[in-house]
């Protein structure tokens, strides 16, 4: 037990200078290896004698490179440990920082050195090799920054490798019937609960840990079976942390049942059929009836007909419903949750007092069965409701209780943004596997070119920038995501446990406006990254078996539900226009998170101007950043203006808001969730190790000038510039960026893409076989070959 | 027969009077209804009279209002006689013109005014009401004159009506089973050929009339069932249109087996696995055998299969196939096309020799069995190569034959463009369809608003900027296509008549350049709009019923198949920089149709700027055009500029070429395209009536600022404007003009529509009772109510 000795004492050490980060979190026990401990030893000496001499460090690190493994089984040979003007994350000479947080990055750096990649599959020899060759950095050092723990990322490849091995999980080259494919989802979602890639440490660990591991799963089965992981995140984890956060003790036994016992599937109500983002006006109502001490609940038409409740057309046994609450003197209290049962466990037969009904097929997701449901007077106990926030007397008093403000708030947070930052993970991996499978099509397939000599589609400046804005993107969502979710994460969870969190209403607010409009980007980004790959893959990419297609078509509702892309990012305005008006009239921001902290200074920043000469000069992150800053300001100046303009015309402040969205509003809320992407991203990068950070900073450059393209006209409009060379310059930049990318991308894609089997697409297997596979696919097709089996009605009907 | 004789006499007068126009196509034999000959003999009278005086004119028009048939069956109350100052194409006042002209277009008003649009069924009463009473217009009238010709518009409703009486091509609210998918889309194929839409007098007509009227029959066809339309437009059209100019008299049995007996349904091998778009580099071989006097045809191995072959996978009989034809001396003679048998007619067996197989599920259009094949020295006669434009002896030399170059300049023509022209009238049905869906049900959707008042979706700007544009390019897209195809088709009919056309080769370089540019614009524009629409339409948007996910699917490979987009697009590239580097070199452009001519004065108009100061200078087609102008002048600079700097690095044209796309030649095609769009609607509209010209004025600068909006980077870069005003006013002028189109679009989208039958959607029926279709479309899906049948394994593996 050395090493719980050591980590005891290391995070003794890095409290007391205040260095806490993730370094704490070093799973130390399962340090076994005998080089790495030799290794982190030796840190941790200089660690806790908190030696400053950088000569030593330099010593250290020779010591480190000459004892590395011999056994080290990394692909890549330039695993050495970097020089030490690598190590600082703010890019300062080593001199200038404190020694600590400069022996801190060191030893983060020598501990991700270490680690035993040896897990991540090896990628096969053959045609890509070309074009791997010439990247700068070891693919899976890569993977494992992306994933960003390496805890989770061995979690996901043991997922893959479990359902892999599963034929319950195998792909089908042919869409099964829609009824088919919920049953199997059914069945698939009862294998992975038995299968509890859970464990109960990890269960009964923090929040922050259970959640981040449940968020890995979750992805892990999206990835290979989409529908699944709607049914769990609806079924179990949507309504399970509902019961918490809106039940109390007496609803306490479902929650069990549902999220450890997995013996319920339950869904959730709340969408009708006339009403979708505005929850306001549902019309279900849910009266209490003293007599009998229970709740009726009623849909007076079809139009207030629940609909859209996934889980509820085939399989759920009990449904989360939201309905307005109306006590015995005919008030109306509002929306309240009611925990209501829909079928009986043991026969799947619905209650009487329901009409439940599926609601057929969709453009994907087909394996959930999407249902509808009307209440005729349908009666439930009076303790179904959900608690928390108030509750109705056995003779039918409404009393509200805000007993504890701070963690009701925590609970509002996570109720509105778990699912969303759900949806972005998911969203991550779809746009990775979708660049992963056009990225390796583009290297492979060869058309046109020079006489006889025909050229890779990849070296085509058309196809790189067609395809290269979306692999950034896909590289810069992931580090944003994966420092946000953290962000937000330790925020819910203090708030949880009761510690305070300072601002907890004003970062509540901030993160609620940067999930409103980032979750719209990421969905956005990621639908037009499909298309453009499909059609970047040509006629072959409109086969099922190249997947793209049913990727798009899976990931397409992501813009609509769990709030419609175009209404939630008008939040995310309501925000950032509160705080512009905060600074106009002398007041700071309420950014505890400091996303837009700059605006204090916007004057400033307003009357800066663009006047760089060389493409140098735009790629890299200040050039960038500080654009976007021009541009936000800006942007919320328009805004503002043209909403005051409204009202001053004596409209109310829903129509001026109205006429405020196109050019201004909505643009507004892009370039944000842009912004954020990439000053998250940043932060990420700036920690991982030395030989990542030239492919990265490329890509953040790439995704963040390739964003700047489309805001153009507010800067030629705003006056950034007036001539020529802002458009000139930026548009060489990225096609410049696109050339320096041509070389490392399709590593980068190798680090981005999941396991062949959970790829599943004949064009981007990673040993570039493209003709060997795509004949493999033809041959085994079912009945390729075979005669049509109505022949007859082809041949009869002639005569 | 007195109609005849006037007709004649009609015919005369104008010939002589140099006025042909399509005055001389009315139908007179058609025209019985008592009023309306009589109105139609007066107009005669005045006209073969050339009584010019004016007051004449307006007394006719007195005249023809009163006798006005009162059992007119038109729904709006509206068409009454416009006075005379709305009768002028050109908005010249009456008196400045030429008084055959004024007569001419005044009786082709009353010809239009008396058309009897009984035929067109009446749309119900409803909630769309409301936004239907705001219309400034008939819509059946700008239904018409969207269609441009009545007996057209009559077959397409014919068509409709037949088939929707025909339980063959009943809607599935369940995607059937690929396999199943093939089966029917068969059987429809067959029972179309056995209602013969096509006359045979129509038939036996001209090229013109008869091509036209195959485009609707296709239209009309594809917008039911869009597989079938693809089959037949490949199985016989494709096929047999290829007969007729690449064959030769031994040929003539298998047109007339395929077009006219329908005894054949063919394909169309071209592609080969690893060659689409470079036909150059196919490696099929068809070597000449002069001891059989056979061609052996060979696949030498999988990458070499044709593949994407349509109806290839289970039906076809015969295949044209492409393969490099060798003579027994070894020389490869390129590409020449032969007829290969496939299938015994009798039994749909494969014959020994091929391999033949189905490629399985696609993304969407899966009624189609595409297939591959791979020959093993397979053999068929001599005979089977298509041998118009060289043969191959008995003894096996090969003797090309260029003995007809204008039919064969024509033919290629046709071959190269009928089918891109065929995607382009399919793409304005399915931009049709979407809008209409989605316009529907933004009128009738309520969501949000001021308390207890819900506003219409349509009333929000937001929306209907997202939807404004698109239904204003559906309307833009189908004048543009309706004028140039009948450009196209004089074109083709007068060559391959005989007659001389001028510039024959120019005008064919002029016409591919307009279809390479204008196929891309029209698939995209149309995949976007579905994309909008059904984002517009939120979840329910998601719903198969909506039918939105099916035309998204369906359209989806226009983009790639008959021409890559991309690859297409930079055609249109190669004639515009030609154009411009005669220019440059003081020579002048190749232009017979007149789209470039403007190139001529490219100096003058590099040098314009914009000036305008009000919203109302942008509203219409001048200021549209004349910066369409300055765009495309600006962008053929900048793409040549940029052409010869590479050039100047000593790239080869191939390199420079693939370094000039991105921002450039690609920004070019693209500009062009819509400016084509823009002037062939222009021309069209102009001739419409006048009841329609308002609405059609604001559609047409609706799309064309909505499409400049796009470009203003570039307008800033290129120094059009330096200020903000650029682009303030052109994006206030887009949303004046969304506000103006509000009270009309509903009306505009009836005539944009298809029948309920054909649209097909739970979102868009006609009589805007939404809820009630979605009642009845959950209601009534198969088994919607039903225990799952597989509720025993949900229950059982619980245990």
């Amino acid at each position: 037990m050395v090493s719980l000795r050591t980590h005891t004492k290391l995070a003794q050490y890095m409290r007391t200078r205040n260095l806490t980060l993730e370094f704490t979190e070093f799973e130390f026990n399962s340090i076994t290896h005998p080089i790495r401990f030799q290794c982190f030893s030796t840190v941790l000496l200089l660690l806790t004698k908190t030696i400053s001499a950088l000569a030593l460090i330099e010593d250290v690190r020779r010591e480190l490179t000459a004892i590395r493994s011999p056994r080290h089984d990394c692909q890549s040979e330039r695993t050495t440990i970097p020089p030490l003007d690598h190590l600082t994350s703010d890019r300062k000479a080593p001199s200038e920082q404190r020694p600590e947080l400069l022996l801190y990055n060191f030893s983060l750096l020598v501990y991700r050195w270490m680690e035993d990649l040896g897990f991540i599959p090896n990628l096969p020899n053959g045609p890509l090799d070309e074009y791997r060759k010439t990247s700068s950095f070891n693919w899976k050092k890569l993977k494992l920054a992306l994933e960003g723990d390496i805890e989770l990322l061995k979690l996901k490849y043991q997922i893959w490798h479990t359902l892999e091995n599963d034929p319950l999980f195998a792909h089908n080259s042919v869409t099964p019937p829609v009824e088919e494919q919920k049953r199997i989802t059914q069945m698939q979602l009862q294998k992975i609960n038995k299968y509890k890639f859970i464990s109960n440490e990890i269960f009964n660990a923090g929040y922050r840990k259970r959640t981040r591991t449940l968020m890995t799963i979750n992805e892990a089965v999206q990835s290979l079976a989409p529908s699944v992981s709607v049914k769990m995140a609806i079924g179990i984890y949507l309504f399970s942390n509902a019961l918490l956060s809106l039940g109390t003790e007496r609803h306490r036994k479902f929650y069990e049942a549902t999220i450890k016992d997995r013996k319920i599937v339950a869904s959730f109500a709340l969408t009708e059929i006339a009403h979708g983002s505005d929850a306001r006006l549902m019309r279900t109502t849910a009266t209490y009836d003293p007599k009998t001490r229970e709740f009726v609940i009623h849909t007076p038409d079809f139009e207030a007909a629940k609909c859209w409740v996934g889980n509820l057309g085939r399989t759920c046994t009990h449904t989360l419903l939201f309905a307005q609450l109306v006590t015995p003197d005919g008030r109306n209290h509002g929306l309240h949750a009611f925990l209501v049962p829909i079928r009986d466990p043991q026969t799947l037969e619905i209650y009487p007092g329901l009409i439940v009904g599926d609601m057929g097929e969709k453009i994907g997701v087909n394996g959930i069965d999407n249902g509808f449901v009307m209440f005729n007077k349908y009666r439930i106990p009076r303790v179904n409701l959900l608690n928390r926030t108030a509750d109705v007397t056995e003779e039918g008093i409404y009393e509200s209780s805000f007993s504890e403000p701070s963690r009701i708030l925590g609970a509002a947070l996570e109720n509105l943004s778990a699912g969303r930052i759900g949806i972005m993970q998911e969203s991550c991996h779809s746009i990775s596997s979708v660049v992963a499978i056009a990225i390796r099509y583009a290297a492979t397939r060869k058309q046109f070119g020079e006489r006889n000599n025909e050229t890779t589609l990849i070296e085509y400046e058309l196809h790189q920038w067609r395809l290269f804005g979306y692999v950034a993107a896909a590289v810069v969502f992931r580090f944003y995501l994966q420092n946000f979710a953290e962000v937000y994460l330790k925020i819910v969870e203090k708030s949880n446990s009761g510690h305070g969190v300072d601002n907890l209403s004003e970062a509540v607010s901030e993160i609620h406006a940067m999930v409103s409009c980032s979750k719209p980007l990421l969905t956005w980004t990621v639908l037009e990254a499909a298309q453009q790959c499909r059609e970047a893959c040509g006629g072959h990419g409109y086969l099922k078996v190249a997947n793209l297609g049913d990727i798009r078509s899976n990931h397409e509702p992501t813009v609509t539900y769990e709030g419609d892309n175009n209404v939630l990012s008008q939040q995310a305005g309501n925000w950032l226009l509160k705080q512009y008006e905060a600074v106009m009239n002398g007041h700071s921001v309420d950014s505890p998170l400091g996303t837009v902290t700059f605006l204090k200074d916007f004057r400033a920043i307003l009357s800066s101007t663009f006047n760089c000469t060389t493409t140098a000069e735009l790629k890299n992150s200040k050039f960038i950043l500080s654009t976007y800053k021009w541009l936000l300001c800006w942007l919320l100046k328009h805004t503002h203006e043209k909403n005051e303009a409204e009202l001053a015309k004596g409209l109310t402040k829903v129509q001026a808001r109205s006429r405020s969205q196109v050019y201004r509003w909505r643009t507004l809320t892009k370039v944000y969730a842009e912004y954020l992407a990439l000053i998250f991203c940043l932060e990420t990068i700036e920690k991982t190790e030395p030989q990542l950070l030239p492919v990265l900073n490329k890509l953040l450059c790439l995704y963040g000038l390739w964003s700047l393209d489309k805001h153009l006209v507010e800067m030629y409009q705003g006056g950034f510039s007036r001539g020529e060379e802002l458009a000139r310059l930026i548009r060489a930049a990225i096609l410049e960026l696109c050339g320096e990318v041509k070389g490392e991308v399709v590593s980068v894609v190798d680090a981005l893409a999941p396991t062949d089997f959970v790829l599943n697409s004949v064009l981007g297997k990673s040993d570039g076989n493209l003709y060997q596979h795509l004949q493999k696919a033809f041959f085994s097709h079912p009945g390729a070959f075979e005669r049509a089996s109505w022949w007859r009605d082809v041949v009869q009907s002639k005569l």
